[in-house]
């Protein structure tokens, strides 16, 4: 019983549950459970009886068949590439980027970015994420669309050497993250984060301008890195050094640095960031799906490396389902190693709420279910068929459930689902005007898809 | 346009779908698309304009956001097992099997069976699976189950050299099985095989008596075979072969052999099979899961081998949603040859609808909508956050779709699903009888678990 109050008091909400799996330093798991919340916040967790009776709740929710969990965590999504879901996929990764992924972002605006991640955060509430970390074009938007529903979210600006068709030339792009930053401080949802793309579209210079940025505001810094092999041999090459050692070469390595995917890291790669504490975001599928490698968890994990899930954006997942991603997690790396017991799935279901927390510099509000935490609640509808029986009900979350068993959620002390209603956005309005994006975006794809075939037939007849 | 009648004809039920996948020989995708259903069987697929206006429906149900496609075929199952569910996870293989599934296994009564088969089968409709292949003990309760509630299967007992719970010595085995086979032939619904357990389980010599058992009767001879390395190895040691080169010194090799998993195949190996005609069922799942290995799936779908996807039991999954696991086959072979252009989203719905109907040998009767096949007919919901948008119906299926999407299903032309009201057996039964054996086996395990570890700290302490 983790509590703070010894006498009868009001809260808000009280939430009870077959089963409270809370997630804390102690593992604490409730069989007829209970959550109290008041505000914003978890004022109380453990077995019922002993919550129930020193609360008065103005509204009780029971779940008496089902797994209330903490909110899950995505700790790597681009929120607004929900409307590339499926225009390109089983292509080699250059032809799928080049032809298909860049010409497409393109054509993006602001208004594209806002409904493309109003559809995400629908998605991603009604499979059970509360938070999540994106890297895209028109941050603000995507702030924007987080905090008018209600969800939690990590946003930074993608910055590049290059021009961005948001604001426009590279030297605007720290001052768009300043702006960013200066404007979301002190928000109780939205934090902002330095968002450098990657060491091969990033000189040495802006890398270190946005380590200075980061530093001086106490954020995070968040950089696509060692995705592929491709990238490592070209770092190699320009740099004479691996992207960790390059980073690590220009200061940049600490512990508000996140580093996403880390597919592929040599033993002192992997040293390093554990020595420097530095935050890693695992994405299992996207990495299968474009045929990247199998990122050193394992490795890092005994290491003492803090590593959080992520679904990658949903043109090379497709989807943002943060069930389905910790099922793949555990089973990657077990049949990678030939070793069953590797990724157990308490060590996965970590990975995808405290763990996520921490790399996030988000540990001391979410992460896991605690008096004093902010309310960022899941509950997992276990009358259904693919969840009975319930023996274990960390395997039942990994192995067992899908997105589609959330039932209801909570963020923030706010339901945004309630029995798989979305309380607080038009649904039917996002689907709608992202079907619209998608219809110009789909026969831009085929013109271009058109052209290209002329094309190459014209060289073949030459 | 795919019909058989030219004038206006009476039928029992017209699906319309924004699009449907109709996996026939020609790949035909009909956006606004149709199918005519009279009795048990398909007699028109199509444009819906043509369709509809050439037939009068009885019963007509329309999904225009929805996508339509054949029934998922699961192809190697142990239905019973859902009671043991999470009951053991994240252990070496030997420890699972030996010291928790084995020993579960030797409390299952015909009664625990039937319950765990009619609690799998209401898991399978709601996740779109309207054929399962079946290895289990009484396979009786197996094939009741079934054909009480309206499903597709090819069940078998399973054989090996010891006493059996279900018919006593092994030598009833065989008798018991073709017992099976005579009850059940001629069943619309329900096809039996000879189900030897595995080369390490089966003495030549009753591998051979199942193999003549099963060619008196022209029916399926299936096994587990090359799931592991140490069955290979051990098989070598025993019989101086790999386990294929030993069934077909056996002179078992032959089209109506199918083997189960198929992860430890050398080339020699994947070419007998290829050139005996024999059919594979990858379960890439539960091979992850227990760290198996990697099938060789993309060498022999090369030589022509005929693969179908299955879950395996929900022991080592711990799922029966073949949506789940299209989408791990293609991202698993991807990962693994570093290739992201292998398993096509196209492939892998082959390998769980056509290509899994002519390994079971039912190629004539399901695994595509085409007129004069059976009805078995699944609507996926497509009106939902993140099935939007739409670009490539293939890729929505197997890459962000899950089991919790299918609406609608239909079995030999009878709504066993609709609107996800199961209509044809009680869920809330079948959860309830499941649950009861779930309390008996978890606290024999927790018994188990609790002498072992007396027994250990004795050890210690001597």
């Amino acid at each position: 019983m983790t509590e703070v109050f010894a006498h009868p008091e009001p809260v808000d909400l009280l939430l009870t549950a077959g089963t409270v799996i809370t997630m804390n330093g102690a593992g604490e798991v409730f069989q007829d459970g209970a959550i109290a919340v008041r505000g914003d916040s978890i004022v109380a967790v453990g077995p019922r009886p002993e919550v129930a009776s020193r609360c008065q709740a103005r509204q009780t929710l029971a779940y008496p068949q089902d797994i209330i969990l903490p909110g899950l965590i995505n700790a790597h999504t681009h929120a607004g590439m929900t409307c590339f879901r499926g225009l390109a996929d089983d292509l080699p990764l250059e032809i799928w980027l080049h032809d298909h992924i860049f010409p497409a972002e393109r054509l993006i605006c602001r208004d594209l970015v806002y409904w493309g991640t109003r559809l995400a955060i629908a998605e991603m509430i009604l499979s059970g994420t509360t938070t999540f970390c994106d890297m895209y074009l028109f941050a603000d938007a995507v702030a924007q669309a987080a905090r008018e529903i209600g969800m939690r979210a990590v946003v930074g600006e993608v910055l590049y050497d290059f021009p961005s068709t948001n604001y426009g030339e590279a030297a605007n792009g720290l001052k768009f993250t300043e702006t960013l930053i200066q404007t979301w401080q002190n928000d109780p949802l939205i934090q902002v984060a330095v968002q450098p793309h990657a060491v091969y579209t990033c000189s040495p210079e802006l890398l270190q301008q946005c380590g200075a940025l980061a530093g001086s505001y106490g954020v995070q810094l968040i950089i696509h890195l060692s995705e592929t092999q491709q990238e490592v041999a070209n770092c190699w090459q320009r740099y004479g050094a691996s992207p960790v050692v390059h980073l690590y070469n220009l200061d940049l390595l600490n512990d508000r640095l996140v580093i996403d995917h880390g597919v592929v890291l040599s033993p002192e790669d992997q040293a390093l960031l554990a020595d420097q504490g530095v935050g890693v975001v695992h994405c299992p599928e996207s990495n299968m799906k474009l045929a990247s490698g199998v990122a050193p968890v394992v490795e890092l994990l005994q290491l003492g490396v803090n590593v959080a899930l992520g679904t990658d954006g949903c043109a090379s997942n497709n989807n943002l389902d943060m069930l389905q991603e910790m099922d793949t997690a555990a089973k990657l790396h077990k049949v990678f190693r030939r070793d069953p017991t590797v990724m157990p799935a308490t060590t996965v279901l970590k990975m995808a709420t405290r763990q996520a927390a921490q790399v996030l510099n988000l540990q001391d509000r979410v992460g896991s279910l605690e008096p004093g935490k902010q309310a960022d609640v899941i509950v997992i509808n276990g009358d259904q068929p693919h969840l009975i029986p319930l023996y274990n009900p960390y395997s039942q979350i990994v192995y067992a459930a899908g997105g589609g068993d959330v039932r209801t959620v909570l963020i923030a002390g706010q339901l945004v689902l309630q029995d798989r209603r979305l309380l607080t956005l038009d649904v039917a309005e996002a689907m709608a005007r992202v079907k619209e994006y998608a219809q110009r975006l789909g026969t831009f794809a085929c013109q271009r898809a058109g052209s290209e075939a002329r094309r190459s037939q014209k060289a073949r007849r030459r």
